[in-house]
């Protein structure tokens, strides 16, 4: 397939590396032109611009970082609204805000582009090996259009309708009940150390028990070991993820409490100096309010 | 082994029957009496009393359903404290709340014999299948002497340490995380079914996600068939293990706030005449204050 | 003093007719031309359009609902930047959001004009009769310019010092404090009904003990007579004040734990329909979720 | 009248010693007999135990700090309800959790004697002046009874009605008021301290405001000079306060989200090693969890 890709940071050059691999014609652009040459050498075209990345492409795939970023994208003079052809696809694969996706969605179908929502999960190793999960959105021939797409980047979809906004709730709502595990983990953590359980015993209880997951496994391991250097997501991009949360359900009247207190550890980690430490860091900013720091 | 058990309900009988199975010698007590006729059938010997089922006996196990009870059991008048031969092991399988416990393990002290936390992770199918997992916190040697016990009933133990208001506190950590993750469940369905996602589509991301577990997808297919019915601890009995957990918390200064909010909608649950279902059923609370039902 | 005025809802009619009542010369203009009809009458002067209204005054006063509604006014085309007299001041009295007040003091200052934060406490009653209470922020020489202003409109002024965001954040914890003692009132009616204790009786120990403050007789009244009818702010508006609070204290990284309770309850008032009801409804919201309704 | 009154600490000396001034005959009696010696330089006589101080009295009050203290007082050996005669009243003036009143009220009903609830309202500085407040709670006619007891210690009485509970959940729900109003004080506090706003600027808003109440004002002022050594309350016993609401509503299926909050900043402040200052010290303890100390 014929396909732009926008945003290679960790996440994107992953996958923009197992669609190259599977054998697709990639052109990639990235707001920051170096960010592009390891993509380059592994077979893909630099672009010079959105429009430049979109031009006569069947899919042009997004992996931004913020809402900000994809709202330039895609309604920024010169953007994907403007150079994107008829009837082609763009593909939302970053986790965006349910009111940024519905308003692109909105400028696409205008256009008489097609929006398709299509969060991954997974980090950036999991892209690497093109094993991520894919929740799509977006109408059904839409979708089974970019089928090589998701065979490329991704082990599984999970099916997230015709409604590009329901898929962006659930992969918000993922992102929120992990937050709030790792909270609660660290809610548990703080209470049997003060008990004088050895954290790897407690670690070992979830990791053999009827919590074992990779949720539980990776972030209990990261809280037991105190290892918050090991960042795979930072606390301040944790609070975004809760806020995105936040906003999501407020939208539709649904209160979480569980996630205002999730977002409170989150806070104060940041005011604590954490804010660029994992964000299972929530964990440590639990033991200082239990007087164990 | 020469055996006592005391309180043969549902998790008793099931843990009894792998006791007499693996060759043990069991005297069976239970305040009602009928309840203990299929381990007599099986090859118990039922016991009219405390005393009766503490004679002579090298371990008396007892599976009790509350605080009360178990200080009935040790402290009542010819109680255990009474009864129990010096050097021997009271092995106590139930979930109860550090206070009690370290009141028991004072006065089995005093008496001269020896206290034994292992409380058992696993629900009542598991225990009739000897699967259990048992922590176990008290002096390595008696542990040690435990063991074919510990093998009889369970797939493995969990090492709480020589404390056993330790190993008391990871049960009731255990507890409460699974508490706390049902009810971020109950917020994530409700936020994704409001934007209209079909429950199983979530539950499916659930279930072969970074959730992937025994507590996620049991939860999750009870929250996403709303079948509260379906009980395995009811929603007040799930109430007295937040209880547990806060006050186990308080006692050494750790503020729990998943917690209370999980307490909170076990509390309204039960406000809502939902005491006796299934304590997922804070899912459906959660609902009902986002005006979903 | 030459003043033109923005902004004439309820409390901005009230105000401004202090205003004119004082001898002030009084230029008006609303985006819905009809509701300056009565300052009119009262000796006012209908502009045409912001450029204007802010032609050759001395101050220029804003009271609007929202921030969107602020910006415009101030940033957008024809606005207060492009017509308002250097040097000249752009009082600012509606209740905003730090960041947009933020925006909009550093849009003043590199236009050479001068903005001053003024919010008031009080409702549309109080301000009719000239008694508001006002937050000044600003240079002090700004605020002393403005000396007969503020003795048109209130009874007094609380020194905000000479940060306009300083002073825009003591208006946005008023407004918290009060929704927090709005949400506890209606959690403290709720456990004393269960008790089968009167409301009124209940109302009089808070108006005539330690809590006797318009703060908890106006709310503690509407809340013991469910008066939700008699409107002084909406449910949806309170929103709007908790959301301002909370964004407010994240950007300093401030935790604010009640009032995440607060935004909790509102949320779950509106999903239930209460959205256009006073924000006291929160009361009932909260007597719902003890099964009280 | 002739009066019994147990319980001669700080709160009880200053009411015993309007009740001489009154013209009852009074006889004292404490646990640590030496706390009785002032009031008996005012004219009481000391007596030697609960069955001294009940004999021959028409009313017998207690002013107890403690559940635990009440119950044996009323139900323990030589108590009470050994030694109060037939038809008698023992007025009941701490503040007690619903169930230890349920307990005792039930047992002078058996023993036919009469209990009265009657919380106080009020400061020992109050307390001294005859000025409380108190609830009344309990048969229309014992009440009636108790008018010139009453009349010697407060400014006046509330009615809680002919069920002792009733009157009881009333003075808990004023503390569960007050300490929830301390801390959301203590969040905003914190909020407007990082916007660079002087506490007393803020304190001047809360008491010549909506807010202007003994509540705001005495509190506001120890927050804002972070003065937590004028203990009035510890924040030991405002946990004790707090457990007592959080009890109460549960009993009776109300979830208090704000009393949570409020709780969790109790234990992090007794965390923090603040126990035994006044309990506005949660305010502390939120300005730690915002990075602030």
């Amino acid at each position: 397939m014929k396909i732009g890709f926008i945003g290679t940071g960790l996440m994107g050059q992953g996958m923009a590396k197992c669609l190259i691999k599977e054998g697709h014609t990639l052109k990639v652009y990235n707001r920051t032109p170096e960010k592009t040459s390891t993509l380059v050498e592994a077979g893909a075209v630099a672009a010079s611009s959105i429009a430049d990345v979109a031009e006569g492409q069947e899919v042009v795939i997004s992996m931004l970082g913020g809402d900000e970023a994809l709202k330039e994208v895609v309604l920024g003079e010169h953007g994907l609204i403007a150079s994107l052809a008829s009837n082609s696809i763009h593909m939302m694969c970053g986790t965006h805000g349910v009111d940024v996706i519905r308003e692109v969605v909105a400028a696409h179908g205008f256009a008489g582009q097609i929006a398709v929502a299509a969060p991954v999960l997974g980090r950036p190793d999991v892209a690497a090996a093109g094993k991520l999960a894919v929740i799509t959105g977006g109408p059904r021939e839409a979708i089974e259009r970019c089928g090589s797409v998701f065979e490329a980047i991704s082990r599984r979809t999970f099916n997230g309708g015709e409604d590009q906004i329901a898929a962006t709730s659930m992969k918000i709502a993922n992102n929120f009940l992990l937050g709030c595990a790792i909270e609660a983990m660290g809610e548990g953590f703080s209470l049997v150390r003060k008990y004088g359980v050895a954290p790897a015993d407690f670690l070992e209880m979830l990791t053999d028990g009827i919590f074992s997951s990779p949720a539980y496994n990776i972030y209990g391991e990261i809280i037991a070991q105190e290892d918050y250097d090991r960042v795979g997501l930072t606390t301040i991009l944790g609070l975004k993820d809760a806020n995105l949360a936040l906003s999501a359900a407020e939208a539709v009247q649904v209160p979480l409490p569980s996630g205002n207190v999730w977002r409170d550890r989150l806070i104060g980690a940041i005011a604590h100096g954490d804010g660029e430490k994992d964000w299972a860091v929530v964990a440590r900013e639990q033991a200082r309010s239990s007087g164990l720091e």
